[in-house]
């Protein structure tokens, strides 16, 4: 994928600023703006802890999030596969209906395509969305600095692994729930408590592992991280374990990093925890040192370093 | 379509007041926006006149242009088939910053997917669209006033039938190629040179037909329709028989209507005219009886009237 965008779609179109950001950020008139598009063929539709329908709306909105922009309106285009049930369709809408008025944005154009049986897998789903910066807010790889320490808002892994047993259809007690949810409103707290945020990443395809490395290749500075700071459940540690997937790598959808400054730790995680669902594991796991080599280093608790690299086989297909 | 729209997206979404617009009117801070997007799964993918790249940007350009809209930005997303050719990829998206020089919209963000062979089929493509709005700028059905004139910018049915060819190996000579074109430049001149337009919309899926029947029922109005100014080539005309299809039904990719003050059509009709490819057979088509009946005639050469209705049956698939 990254293959793709470096040398196809780059090149074209003037994403090459972008490409490494979740959203564009853009002048119109006298607003500043960003904008996102993400396409959603989730397999299967329905997962524990959401479906197709709440991912396409929170999915993206995370993804303004990140920019720190306030999420205000959303497009929902649907490509459908002929002869899908009516039923299945109004629940991925009714999904989406909650989940736009959770997050605070308006579905507000949208278009319908239907393709053939076969060329088509159920419900595709579209959005795109537009979200209000502020003025000179602009929070982007090249913001962070010197020995600023990374906050993660909780544990990983849960919706890759959620994905994947409802997929495979493996059982496992207690059931693992995807992690998915809309960060506008921690993001928010944190930006009106004052925390300078200089970076931020959710971490979705590819996990928390591909978001640092892309972050410290855009930026060109070393990332250390501390593994006992992560927080993994033992659920999920085990089925990864089973599976012989990494959790660093696993795919989440309520999750994400924020770089700040040292200074700032302590405040910033006790807004973080008063979240419940999505702040109570926040942590800091690690800090960044300005280096000439990009790259992220992860020390376990014996005290071992390694580098912790760019997934480089297959990934999860249609997690998201 | 309709009926989805009707029963399932309007009362769960706030598209009610958009649906049966192009585009959603948007307030951002200070600024008046238009919003949409599409996605496209024309089938086949290259067709005489252009391919799914330069649909995807111009189908979405001009969904922005018929709001009066200057079309901005576009976001670009794909689903790609597992072992699509990856030198189609390209041409396509060579494509699409081709026709995104011609429009003057910036391509800015995007997402790519991948689905497993006969999941997909070769390449979707969602386009969403950013266009910035004059202040009070206010193009809808309800603008539009008794005894306007209609005013259609070319002949009909070239897309439509150009799809049908290329997809049924249906060798004519001369070939008919898709009108697809943008419209931004041609409504930019009518606005700048203070044509009045009240309404305007693009004739894709449905054709003529289907657009003047949903201006109808959405402004209750009745517009009275001369057959024998509205232009359709001899090849189309002949193809359309051949297939037992009414060339006011088969969609277009660069015609729309636009329904101005009477007074002002002779100066829109020189103002079109002068876009050589996009206005050369402009001409005006029809009228605007204010009526309680919402309703669509059509008047033929022998002055026999019949009403022209939404197509009921099944209308050609994937043409866009």
């Amino acid at each position: 994928m990254q293959g793709l965008i470096e040398n196809i779609f780059s090149p074209a179109f003037l994403m090459s600023q972008n490409a490494q950001q979740d959203a564009a950020v853009l002048s119109v008139g006298q607003q500043s703006l960003a904008f996102t598009s993400d396409s959603y063929v989730v397999d299967p539709l329905f997962f524990p802890g959401g479906d197709i329908g709440s991912l396409s709306v929170y999915g993206t909105v995370n993804d303004l999030a990140m920019m720190g922009a306030l999420p205000l309106y959303l497009s929902a285009s649907f490509i459908l596969e002929e002869g899908l049930d009516i039923g299945i369709l109004q629940k991925v809408v009714f999904s989406m209906q909650e989940a736009a008025q959770l997050a605070g944005v308006q579905i507000v154009t949208g278009d319908t395509k239907v393709v053939e049986r076969g060329r088509g897998h159920g419900i595709f789903i579209n959005t795109a969305g537009i979200g209000l910066l502020k003025e000179g807010q602009n929070i982007t790889p090249q913001g962070i600095r010197a020995d600023d320490a990374i906050l993660l808002n909780g544990d990983l892994g849960r919706h890759g692994i959620s994905i994947m047993c409802a997929r495979e259809k493996l059982d496992f007690e207690p059931e693992i729930k995807s992690d998915l949810a809309p960060l506008v409103a921690i993001v928010q707290a944190l930006l009106q408590e004052g925390i300078e945020i200089h970076a931020m990443r959710d971490l979705t395809r590819g996990g928390l592992s591909s978001a640092l490395n892309e972050i410290a290749q855009a930026a060109r500075l070393e990332i250390a991280l501390e593994e006992s700071n992560i927080v993994i459940s033992p659920q999920v540690r085990g089925v990864c374990e089973l599976l012989g997937l990494d959790p660093l790598y696993v795919a989440n959808e309520g999750r994400f990093i924020a770089f700040v400054p040292a200074a700032q730790v302590e405040k910033s995680l006790s807004i973080m925890k008063s979240f419940a669902d999505l702040g109570e594991h926040a942590s800091c796991i690690g800090f960044v040192n300005l280096s000439r080599d990009a790259l992220v280093t992860i020390k376990n608790s014996f005290s071992q370093v390694r580098i912790l690299s760019l997934l480089s086989g297959q990934q999860l297909p249609r997690i998201c």
